[in-house]
């Protein structure tokens, strides 16, 4: 089955925001077994609005509409669509409840714009918004569906899926649709293809494999398609079986996960405290891995160490290092990395120190240069890397090999 | 003037890939007085390239693509358009000379479907591309343009900036478009709204105010349009003063940044050296500075004091009071701010204790809250805050109201 996607804001076409949302809902969409066909970016205008709607509906029975729901009023999403079904607006009593708590909580005064956010559709059914001030709307002619959501990312994830991905299968009786993915690290995607080539000529016609690379690491993900969950999964875990042992080697995690959730059940498992010392990435690994619920149990904190100053008096890394090496080489990244774990007398510890960029490289140290540290009571282990790309993608990759480094120590 | 955008790529639709160019081109044609009325978003498929370009063409007369221009069979856009243009194609001996060129520095052997890739629709005029294998194309009818650049970022932006942006001023003989962005805090968007209706009111038709909220703060945009940039520049100061001094109390910038922006800029002006002790946020605060270019020369560092333990023996926060008021206090935050000021040295500091949720609520302490302390030598304020949203707009609330403390503080 088809489905449109159609993003409403000046802000998305003038380039101010970019568009993260459709990437989320068209990975969600494919999961249920819908793919998207096209995509529309268009402003805040009734007229283009309108014709959008008119223009995919002659192309599909599926529209999804993203933003255009605030309470000012540049946001004109909720009045065009009544236009569109031709339609009044009625107050919801359900989300006006909801307003006037969230305002109460806020210690704040409704106005007649904050109200107003509770006037629905009389056509719709409302997506109750739990997490924000605009609802959701699902309209329903026939065969036909729209969905209208907020654009800010949290209330347009949260909307979707509790009232939206559960409904469609029933709604338009999907196909079962089962997906296991499995996380590799370490192995580049073409090598990963080729000893998987066998596995995936051998593939039932209703089953697929798909890569999903991410900074050195893979997400493989079997999905199968049939009548029933319970009939897919059967044929499914045999194929599933053999994946896993074909890449033992290279094999993360057998659950949909991604490096530092992986790491983060590992530690937990084993009851194992870490901490950080981060230079470049400023912050960015323990944030991954705070990210993960439950941490607080094995992660005691990380140094941010930005200047040598704090490298030398926090993590004791020796002056001498600063004036020989410098503070981005293989010295500095050990000294930083064993000075926390003893610091923080944790059992295990990462390290990062190089150039982010875009400034700070000199001849024999490029923009991407990187040492990763990682340590246990009994050894550590500091390697060399550059990278490609910006200060984000620096960041993340930088992330990633740290903790696949110190999953591979564990 | 309008121009719509056609991006190419199945990957696009799935999910997989961001799609960042969009928004770059959107910045960029609006600083040349181009609107992008829409955007679309197809697969790899023929007959959606052109239906998508055909549609286009009745609303606007610039059509930009990316996408699709890649060596292998998938890449199907130069076929396409000479489908579309009704033309054949010929070889273009200056790129063949800089793809032999590039081969023979990676010292490997040019395929047929390497050399295709000088092969260029006869309609078209050649848009060189000097820092990659596909070169762009512009294609004119009268007075309507076609552009195809690839979809990588790099090879996308420099085949525009050195081969269009400069030449559709001369073609179109555009008029002068104006942007000023002012960045408030700590007033929602509906009230900020409701004291600028008569400001909205009054504004010319040439002109238009928007809303861009992003947790805790607002951009404000104000843009004009007109025949030279000096009468839109004249006629907009005035607007843009009376909208500074009803925002005055909320105004935390009157050029276009973020608080993270924002903040870095007044520490690098002062030269204020800052360090930050996180709990709840767990390097997120650190996070958002350190991404701002030329931090390194303010900002020292941070500790992230996730554990109880890290908090009495790096900040020097007493036992007692975990004890008696607990990790989340008020006491807790001052003691942090202060223990980091202190022990890093520096003219400014930040803290932050609370619960990010999901789990960690007690009776009296929900799910949200969060006591942020920032210091200067002088004086030290913390303010506690509940907030509502998930674990990460914990963090983004939390961060945004932090570095407006500070910014208030400074």
């Amino acid at each position: 089955m088809n489905a449109e996607i159609i993003t409403i804001g000046d802000e998305l076409l003038l380039g101010q925001v970019i568009d993260t949302n459709s990437a989320w809902m068209g990975l969600q969409l494919a999961d249920i077994g819908i793919s998207v066909a096209r995509r529309t970016a268009i402003g805040d205008s009734e007229s283009a609005i309108i014709s959008a709607i008119a223009e995919a509906r002659t192309r599909c029975n599926l529209i999804f509409l993203t933003g255009g729901l605030g309470p000012t009023r540049d946001d004109i999403t909720k009045k065009t669509l009544c236009t569109y079904f031709n339609c009044g607006l009625r107050r919801d009593e359900e989300v006006m409840r909801h307003l006037e708590a969230i305002f109460e909580k806020r210690g704040r005064k409704m106005l007649e714009i904050n109200m107003q956010q509770a006037d629905m559709p009389e056509k719709c059914s409302t997506l109750f918004n739990a997490v924000g001030t605009a609802p959701g709307m699902r309209f329903e002619e026939g065969e036909f569906t729209l969905i209208s959501v907020p654009g800010v990312p949290s209330e347009m994830m949260h909307i979707l899926s509790t009232h939206v991905f559960g409904w469609l299968p029933e709604k338009y009786k999907l196909p079962a649709i089962v997906h296991k993915t499995l996380l590799t690290a370490g192995i580049p995607e073409s090598l990963l293809s080729e000893k998987l080539t066998r596995v995936e000529d051998q593939l039932p016609v209703n089953f697929k494999l798909a890569y999903l690379p991410a900074f050195n690491s893979i997400r493989l993900r079997l999905t199968g398609i049939g009548k029933s969950k319970d009939v897919v999964e059967k044929e499914l875990m045999p194929i599933l079986e053999t994946i896993k042992s074909i890449c033992a080697e290279n094999l993360v995690a057998d659950y949909d996960t991604d490096m530092a959730g992986a790491l983060a059940q590992k530690l937990l498992q084993g009851n194992t405290t870490i901490s950080l010392a981060e230079s470049c990435t400023g912050g960015y690994i323990a944030n991954a891995l705070i990210k993960q619920a439950g941490i607080s149990a094995v992660m005691k904190g990380a140094i941010v160490s930005y200047s040598n100053e704090i490298k030398h008096n926090e993590l004791g890394v020796p002056q001498e290092i600063f004036t020989t090496e410098g503070a981005v080489s293989e010295s500095c990244a050990k000294a930083m990395v064993e000075g926390i774990l003893r610091k923080f007398n944790t059992d295990v510890a990462i390290s990062t120190t190089g150039i982010a960029g875009p400034g700070g490289a000199t001849e024999d140290k490029p923009v991407g240069l990187v040492y990763i540290g990682v340590a246990n009571k009994q050894q550590t282990i500091v390697k060399r890397f550059v990278f490609n790309g910006n200060r984000e993608q620096f960041m993340q990759r930088t992330s990633t090999a740290a903790l696949q480094m110190l999953l591979q120590l564990l």
